[in-house]
């Protein structure tokens, strides 16, 4: 099975080209605005000298190469010529400042010896760079980049793979062995395929790598063992998934089944006993690291959200392994929740972490205790001293049309449900629905080289129609293509309560409101404070109201206890109703500072 | 009003009696060892020199100190002649060691310059032998270590009131404040009073003491405003209730009302706002502090030991001010649950922290993530590098008489029920009873000097009955008194469901079992796995069984949700009835390491 470019598909319409309007119109000039104040951009020039300030952070490379590819995304289906421009200034000077061998990082360039810390993040920019290469020469047809990622490239193989000169094996943070994989799909160069079979067969096998930062165990790394041993996912979660992005497209590519089966393995790990409702992964903020199954605390989640797009990245690259609606259900997870409660209304706010609940009181405990407990921030910001996740979201808004279609050689498999127009490979396709908001997507065919058109029927549906004849199978819904058809797929999408297994001990007795894909939660600007005390009737249906969020709120019956001031008394049968409403979760703390709970009890 | 020393109360049988023979048998000798094995008692010698291994710790003189007042109380029912020796050698080797101005600190009479880290427990060990002086003095009439101490006593008036000498007006660990006043009472001397009221009136009351430690600040140690002003109890717990101690001490003798109201501001404030159910306080480990109101986590409480027992130290002074049954209901509270969980049923074990939930999975997060979140240890010590609390237990318990009565011109209060025989200023009670196990308490009245008895009505007691008339008032049910008066007291004990205010939060839709004064809970080697998915229903009555721990089991029906291995699904009204056993919350962790649950989500 293939995937298909975002290139080929126009959002036209609906939630996703809203989302893709407000990064076009506000926030990749917003994020070049913070990274050009806070010397990113200027970086680049490569003329720090000890003593001045603001020496370039050792991952700043990677923030402008992620920008400049999430501006290559957009420019695909929208022209922006002074972002473009922005782009070509930064793309000139990263070419100019090469060294004689293509090596470029704007911070080894001008503090210290080179190839020699893993844990500096020196591969992981290269990586970006090479991503952002690829992406805008696909964009724009400018080649000036690529070609100076594909001379890096060769450097980086002669240097890990042929002299073997450099202090370390394989990445400190991997990133670039999907970026490797990248720069061979565009330029059809072996030699790159290999270089990142060359980390991932490495990665945890070879004895020259060690822990990374003193006290720092190898699991942090994903350095415990063999990446085709791996049985779980552990370890800094970024890092985690953007190896497992590179295991599952080697596995495709080599036809590995060892390493498929890894990677599967890995995955199902995540989204069986690691994986919060909102899609969000990586629970604790010690080591942004996986944990144990069933660890997903609430109100200190960590949830970064590049860990929520990245499970993104490797659950659409799993869709060509094995054609099953699991990879494409944890895909749509990703998008409606933990990824995109990453950015804020207006597009100028960004949240690293994502917790399931915010309880401001907790937080303040800490203005008496000089520190100590820990929980995530409760109003966006702008830039970040790491501000890894801002660009994220912008490339995975911009190259959101890369999720929509995979297909084989009979088959064309509709993953995701978004307004568009798509054509590759002979096929023409468009898709005309308001969904999440609404149920009904139709999807018109106007021609097809395929056999089959396979729609995905989402893991949370219960009921749907099609009015066509189709066969069931692994989470796809199979109807004969035909040319000029058009197929209405209709998903049931009511107020449905969602209960947690009960080893997630933060979830007990709780209930998470979803309609389709989307998780809602209660803020406290609408519902008052200790959302804590509010109990859900699941017998409750639930009315729809005024889409303030891109889909409708959501307005409940709920219960509470009688008022009484004491600390401890005598529990009580009785209850008092009240109303509570529900905003979907991605757009919690929108509206000032509040109290914010997903899990909420069930009476 | 006057308290009774505990010397002229005898406990004769039944719970305590149980609590005070294990002490005697078992925690006095296993204490001792303990503290032997690890220098503690070797470093009175004061013979270390720098290069010498085991430096003799700041704060071990108060561990030796604890264990010599415990054993002091003991002596007072019990003779123990291997002890006394013990304790004698101790003792004679303080009083050889100490320079010529009386001064003994077996740390700074080896390491360093005196009086000169505030934040260095010097004169918190003071404090503590001063206690065992008056303690030893008063179980053998052996005067050596008062007198000894009552030269240590004028010395730190000389240098702290005279000279001014020392580097810090107050102690940086309050401790001797309530210390110096035994001291008083005992010698009559006034200056030992005086001294007390100095350290009370300048805390936080001038411009030289500073934050203890880097990074700290000053709420840590009660110094932001003047002891007089405060109306909350922040800072570290243990420190704030022995400082609360002596203003409450100094507002009874120099009927000092000021200094008695911002006692009682800070009493409610624990007791309305930042009390466990076990009346354990101190919610973070971080300074071991006292945080907000309401933030009374359950997990990740610290709770500790020290803290349950200070409560009570504090709480009883206050009963001399004001004959509310407020005060001694926090006694109880604490004398049956975050004291007593602090000693395990052998004797022999401790907990520092007392959480009111063990989860195993939690604690295990810690394995993969190099440490980072913190939960209380699963498993009793004998010994801890900090060891405070074990000899605090043991004071607490031997002396555990000294909560029984207190008096006014006219009145006998009867503040706890405890099968005991007592012979104080013309009055001869006694009372039999097997109370918290049973209801009744009969009390023996054989002489008396009083007008009136007044016996406490627990708050948690909503129904009692008395064989005599009496007067209800603040708590206390008054009786006219009559000599060999046999009065029968009966407070009803049903099992209870207790809930939490609302406000705090991870008490939310859950309830606390209890039965009389004692707070019961779940564990793992009962009840399964994930006790967190166990639902109770109030309307259930609860079955009494078999007294495994001193005090009887609770059997209750309780009610799961079906089994459901997916990590989330849709919600269901199904449950399924299964029977669970409760343990007094004391016992908890007696059988190996298990989950522990005290607040249950109610159905």
């Amino acid at each position: 099975m293939k995937t298909v470019n975002c290139k080929n598909i126009k959002i036209t319409d609906g939630f996703w080209k809203a989302k893709q309007n407000m990064v076009n119109n506000v926030t990749l000039k917003s994020v070049y605005d913070r990274f050009k104040e806070t010397h990113r951009f200027d970086a680049l020039n490569c003329t720090w000298k000890e003593g001045d300030p603001d020496m370039p952070h050792v991952f700043w490379d990677s923030d402008i190469a992620k920008w400049i590819e999430g501006l290559a995304y957009s420019l695909n289906y929208s022209e922006n010529d002074e972002l473009e421009k922005l782009a070509d200034e930064a793309i000139e000077k990263i070419i100019k400042n090469r060294d004689e061998n293509g090596y470029y990082n704007s911070h080894f360039l001008v503090t210290g010896e080179r190839f020699t810390i893993r844990n500096e993040h020196e591969l992981y920019c290269a990586g970006h760079l090479m991503e952002a290469a690829v992406a805008y020469y696909e964009a724009t047809g400018k080649k000036e980049l690529l070609d100076a990622m594909c001379k890096y490239a060769d450097y980086i193989e002669k240097v890990f793979v042929k002299e073997k000169s450099a202090k370390f094996v394989t990445p400190g943070h991997p990133e670039i062995e999907l970026a490797l994989i990248k720069l061979y799909e565009i330029t059809g160069e072996n030699r790159y395929l290999e270089l990142s079979k060359f980390f991932v067969d490495n990665h945890g096998n070879n004895s020259v790598d060690q822990a990374l930062y003193p006290g720092c165990n190898l699991i942090y790394n994903q350095d415990e063992m063999p990446l085709r041993e791996r049985t779980t996912a552990d370890g800094h979660c970024v890092r985690a998934l953007y190896l497992f992005c590179a295991m599952a497209d080697l596995s495709y590519i080599y036809n590995d089944k060892e390493l498929f089966e890894a990677a599967e393995r890995c995955f199902m790990n995540i989204v069986d006993k690691r994986m919060y409702i909102t899609g969000a992964t990586g629970s604790t903020c010690h080591g942004e690291s996986f944990t144990i199954d069933y660890d997903l605390p609430n109100r200190d989640a960590y949830a970064e959200t590049c860990a929520s797009i990245a499970l993104a990245f490797f659950a659409n690259r799993m869709i060509k392994l094995n054609p099953d609606g699991k990879y494409a259900d944890a895909v749509e997870k990703v998008m409606y929740n933990g990824s995109l409660s990453g950015i804020s209304m207006d597009g100028k706010g960004f949240f690293y972490e994502n917790p399931l609940e915010i309880d401001i009181d907790s937080n303040n405990v800490n203005k008496c205790t000089d520190g100590g407990k820990r929980f995530p921030i409760t109003q966006r910001k702008e830039v970040f001293d790491c501000s890894c996740c801002p660009p994220n979201v912008i490339r995975f808004i911009s190259g959101i049309g890369e999720y929509l279609y995979s297909h084989t050689e009979d088959t064309l498999f509709v993953n995701q449900y978004i307004n568009s127009e798509a054509e590759f490979e002979g096929i023409t396709v468009s898709q005309i629905t308001d969904y999440p908001s609404t149920e009904e997507i139709k999807i018109k065919l106007e021609s097809s080289s395929k056999k089959y058109i396979a729609l995905r029927i989402p893991s949370w549906c219960k009921a749907f129609e099609i009015n066509k004849a189709y066969t069931l199978k692994d989470g796809y819904a199979y109807i004969e293509a035909k040319e000029n058809d058009e197929i209405i797929l209709t998903l049931s999408m009511p107020v449905t309560f969602i209960s947690a297994n009960k080893k997630i001990h933060d979830c007990a007795g709780r209930v998470a409101v979803m309609r389709g894909p989307v998780v809602y939660c209660l803020e406290g600007i609408d519902n008052g404070k200790d959302l804590n005390s509010l109990r859900i009737d699941i017998k409750e249906k639930g009315k729809l109201s005024e889409r303030e969020f891109l889909v409708p709120n959501i307005l409940l019956k709920a219960y509470k206890e009688p008022e009484n001031d004491s600390l401890y008394f005598e529990a009580t049968e009785e209850y008092i109703e009240t109303k509570i409403k529900l905003i979907p979760y991605f757009a919690y703390e929108n509206r000032g500072e509040t109290d914010m709970l997903v899990w909420v009890l069930k009476k």
